[in-house]
């Protein structure tokens, strides 16, 4: 969705590839499409009226993609998830859940952690995504409301144009601090714009961050089906 | 080609692109494919084997790409332009030169220039793209020979291979100087590994960036069809 993300996770994915020559990475396919409707306006309450539906867009993008011989599917924008059985009807191949997999590494990788805080856009929030996945889990979500929360979506939009100096760290960092200020223990970068601006030397407790998570995972797949 | 390549270009395709929101943004299709054949082991002398050409793998790749909804297409690899033509004959849309819209940056930017040196690989040197290019445009292109060839080339196999420290980036610096020492008045990074290591401080002389240059055509071209 947001070109920067897709940039930061297809960094993410080269850098997660073994490689010795060029010719060991992996092909990589990418629709870029920013006229994907606006999720959060989407999920923000009412139905949206069908042009400004982002599911049916998802889903012909999804098909591109498999016509063009994808194997797998991976979709850098977390709040787009809500869309994801959209995703899943319109094609054959395998489709790699961010939430999924990013919820898997939590656990995995905090066992013991109970608290888990949520740097993520209303839309996403609103969907219950993360809720869900991390409830499934053992661990409780600390996620911003209110004020706070839309204090993040002023973020998100400034970072969407582009805005990833200081103010925007800043910013950033002032909302997750907030999050571990009510109990988080573990914090998740739950929106791939999030580390654009922030990365674990900001923060004072482990933070995930769901694209790089995805981006491992998606290499992992990849080279074991080879 | 290069995996690196392909996102230093998409990176400067969003940073050329004007936007006011995300939506602004121009839908990129990439088809990253490292799994092209050598292009510089192709045009090494001999002909290569059929298994082995790059010509064929482009073309399915840029039809791949018209068929996806492509309106025009572009290509982040100097030296494989010389399969241009099977490229040109294998779709309907227009496919951007990197080599014809660079060797036109360099006119207009220095019309008085004379010399104009190049860094570009083995292949693309031999496939004589922008010697013919400089020429047609009344500039006479500085290239390296022999042993500063073959410099060239271990360099740009180590960059493939994510090597971008201060190493790589003092040997190509070095490599550069050696043709300003032959007279070059501008210099063109005509490989899109160059500005990976490089860039235009490092050099005492102007530098054309043939990915940077591509970016803002193929931006202004998408955004003058729209």
């Amino acid at each position: 969705m947001g070109p920067a993300a897709t940039l930061d996770f297809y960094a993410k994915l080269i850098a997660a590839t073994p490689a010795t020559r060029e010719q060991d990475h992996l092909r990589v396919l990418i629709d870029s499409n920013p006229g994907v409707p606006d999720r959060n306006l989407a999920l923000a309450g009412g139905a949206p009226s069908p042009e400004a539906a982002p599911g049916p867009v998802l889903a012909d993008m999804a098909r591109g993609l498999e016509r063009a011989g994808a194997d797998l599917l991976v979709m850098a924008c977390n709040t787009a998830h809500a869309f994801e059985a959209d995703i899943r009807r319109a094609v054959a191949i395998p489709f790699v859940s961010i939430i999924t997999e990013t919820a898997d590494a939590v656990r995995r990788e905090h066992p013991t952690a109970r608290r888990v805080g949520l740097l993520a856009a209303a839309g996403c929030l609103e969907a219950g995504l993360y809720q869900r996945a991390l409830a499934e889990r053992g661990a409780e979500p600390v996620v911003a409301e209110g004020a706070l929360r839309e204090r993040f979506m002023t973020l998100l939009y400034r970072v969407k144009l582009g805005e990833v100096g200081q103010g925007a760290r800043d910013e950033m960092r002032a909302i997750a601090e907030a999050l571990i200020d009510q109990g988080a223990e573990v914090m998740v970068a739950a929106c791939t714009e999030v580390p654009l601006v922030i990365g674990q030397e900001d923060l004072p407790v482990p933070l995930i961050d769901s694209s790089a998570v995805l981006a491992r995972r998606a290499v992992a797949l990849a080279l074991a089906a080879d």
